[in-house]
């Protein structure tokens, strides 16, 4: 598949704010001879491809900034068109004016996306595989990255259109059953049939039980950390934070450090609600209860009960227990200050059932960290690994899967072929629609709208 | 002057957060060797230099994302040291095991300027240029962008570093006339050196009367806008804020989109203050007053005091005024609800004193612009002005400028040459000290540690 546009295409490619370097990237037809026009010194068109040139960026006699320039020709660009990027002082009115000259000497803006569309119109890449540009872009986690990374390197795509070809050639051997009509003969071995379908069955189902981990991993876990006031909820998660803090204290800004309320934990994200509202009350379970809360609660896959071993009773813990359980959510209860626990209590409480800890003197925080990774079984995600992260593959893999099976009970019930072809069909249009095979404009309107512009 | 340093530095260069891609820098000697410790594919130290080359960028085994490593060979570098840059997806994930990995591997993270710092001390430009980066980088309006530039591109250092030589000469002379002791020989005609002197300073006084202009170009001018509650204060802001922002409306995310109380009108940047606080009180500038919004007050400029036309009167206008007097600070009477005034007010109001406008209907709002710029007396910055943006620079100029009033006043009263070569020394040491021509790790530490890391 090929994709004419004349449209040159621009727009800033780094993130927003003040910066060293920033980079405005061009991709089109006209890509060159639009910046040649803003950018003095040499002829870009007759250089080779892959260098890069300093220069004045020009708006007619104003030298707007000095720059550098790095020249891809199609095919070797990302979109496999003819590729610019300039990279300019990190100032948002350079950035603003730079873009300005180019729009002025006839690109357009970039829409969201628009460079990755064409990549994958261009034939860079299937859709699953641009998709997976985006969720590497906004990955938060290295597990998320891993993940992210490892499908836009081919992924399941490649073991996908696989079984897809093979089943194209079984359908059109049953459709070419159906133009010889009456005569009975059958090109489609059914049992062979039947065997590819199992298979495909068996590779799809494993990648849409993957979808349960990959989820988690890309979007996080939404934790609540809950107690009563002077519980230790803060501090908890002030260790919590400061603990991965201090690993990678050398490394500048990183997400975290702007939202506090995530912890990224054995690289999975634990996205902290804050509880602060229902301090003042007493019933902190019951006030969960309340409207506003229960709609957070909701996005809550898990909750960290605190207890405070030196003030609560056996009574207590039993009536918030019970509590906890009505809300129908996974939650570990952890008894805080340790140090300080009320001996007779701790007679009466088991390890079994509680993690015992004091955020005071941080013991035991590592076996609290332990707990909650094996809540979700998560290990490494390594170079290679196949995982389904995305909504919309896991629905596309969902109703192709439905589809065999309604093959499959076709088979076992010897419906003719015609009825045969059309659910093949139905499963080849929706394992199409995972890798782009086959799409429509809407579906590329839908995926890419949601990138950010200059990607 | 050389600077030898075996540390191969590395930050992030482009600005925070998730964009399409972002660039990770290394400066030093081992750049390339500690580039291709994790990147597979090329030998980079044999490719040449301004070249561009797609690869894997690794952790051991682990792949952490597909790059782009551009080249830049010593001395053809900002820095002059042997540099690379790493273009990978612009996740904060992803920016971070990047540079994790390179400092595992024998980087260094860069303090804050260092690149340029670097850039410096290896004589790619003067200390007054090394600092115009930072300035560039930090332009919040075009005109400050193209004072900066012009500053970077030489701005006024090759002038002040010939003036310099010049009167190093004579210093020389000066002094070998002390070493001939009694003999009354004079080596340095002081006709001469007064003329080079008051050359000099008619030089330095057209750069130190240029920091006004400068320092508002630069910084903006910090704006209130006041007024009785419902004078139409929030509404005038508005006004203001889109016709600038349909004027760029196409181009996306600048500084304005975040920060909504700045208002950039011809090319400068007008900072609005907001008096929101004061909207419960009916006695606005009185109320100004109080310590609190002093201080606030401090820090403007100029203030637009808005007037209601269909609701205040004669008296209170003449009341407001006399306050508004008192605060000593310059400021704008604008009568707003020009569609809805008064009649019987408007004939003892004229235009001398007062701009009428309506927010409402957008009347007169490009008198009310041209007005504000009036304030200021600012045009368009050219390519190629020389402007002195500075404080410290502008602290140095006059500096200088004393020292040689000192020398001419010597002349004068016929002082021996001792002294004369004393006050033309010390003249010297300010000039140097703004080129950097003369600097200490104190003058360094401190210039280089405002600017951000990755620069």
């Amino acid at each position: 598949m090929s994709y004419h546009n004349e449209d040159t295409i621009v727009a800033l490619a780094t993130a927003q704010g003040i910066a060293a370097i920033a980079v405005v990237r061009l991709s089109g037809k006209e890509a060159f001879t639009i910046t040649q026009k803003a950018f003095s010194g040499k002829d870009l068109a007759s250089l080779p491809t892959h260098t890069v040139h300093f220069g004045n960026f020009r708006d007619g006699d104003r030298i707007l900034d000095e720059v550098l320039v790095t020249l891809f020709k199609e095919p070797n660009s990302f979109t496999k068109e003819n590729s610019v990027e300039i990279s300019c002082h990190g100032s948002p009115v350079i950035i603003k004016e730079i873009i300005k000259v180019l729009l002025k000497h006839g690109a357009r803006l970039a829409e969201p996306g628009e460079f990755t569309k064409r990549a994958f119109l261009n034939g860079r890449f299937d859709l699953a595989q641009a998709e997976a540009v985006a969720d590497l872009i906004h990955a938060e986690t290295d597990n998320a990255r891993q993940a992210a990374l490892n499908q836009m390197r081919g992924g399941f795509s490649k073991e996908i259109n696989t079984l897809r070809e093979e089943l194209i050639h079984f359908a059109s051997l049953i459709e070419l059953e159906l133009d010889f009509g009456e005569e009975d003969v059958e090109f489609a071995g059914r049992q062979d049939l039947q065997d590819l379908i199992l298979r495909i069955q068996s590779y799809l189902r494993k990648l849409i039980d993957s979808f349960d981990l990959g989820n988690v991993i890309k979007n996080g876990i939404p934790t609540v950390i809950a107690g009563k006031p002077n519980a230790g909820k803060s501090t908890l998660l002030n260790i919590l934070l400061n603990e991965e803090k201090a690993i990678v204290s050398e490394i500048p800004g990183t997400t975290r450090d702007v939202i506090e309320d995530e912890i990224v934990l054995g690289g999975v994200n634990f996205r902290f609600i804050d509880t602060a509202g229902l301090r003042e009350t007493q019933d902190v379970i019951e006030a969960m209860g309340v409207e506003r809360t229960r709609e957070r609660m909701k996005k809550a896959s898990l909750i960290i009960y605190l207890f405070d071993l030196s003030q609560t009773s056996l009574t207590e813990i039993a009536q918030e227990d019970e509590q906890l359980k009505l809300l129908g959510i996974p939650y570990l209860k952890v008894g805080n200050k340790l140090d300080k626990a009320n001996p007779e209590l701790m007679q009466h409480l088991t390890s079994d059932d509680f993690i015992f800890i004091s955020a005071a003197t941080k013991a035991n925080i590592s076996e609290l960290k332990e707990k909650l990774l094996g809540f979700f079984n998560i290990g490494h995600v390594k170079t290679g690994d196949v995982m389904v992260t995305n909504l919309r593959h896991y629905q596309h893999l969902q109703q192709t899967h439905e589809s065999l099976e309604r093959v499959l009970n076709g088979l076992n019930e010897g419906i003719t072929g015609d009825f045969l072809a059309m659910d093949i069909r139905q499963a080849l249009h929706y394992l199409g629609e995972i890798t782009g095979a086959i799409t429509t404009d809407t579906l590329l309107d839908n995926i890419f709208s949601k990138f950010c512009i200059g990607k």
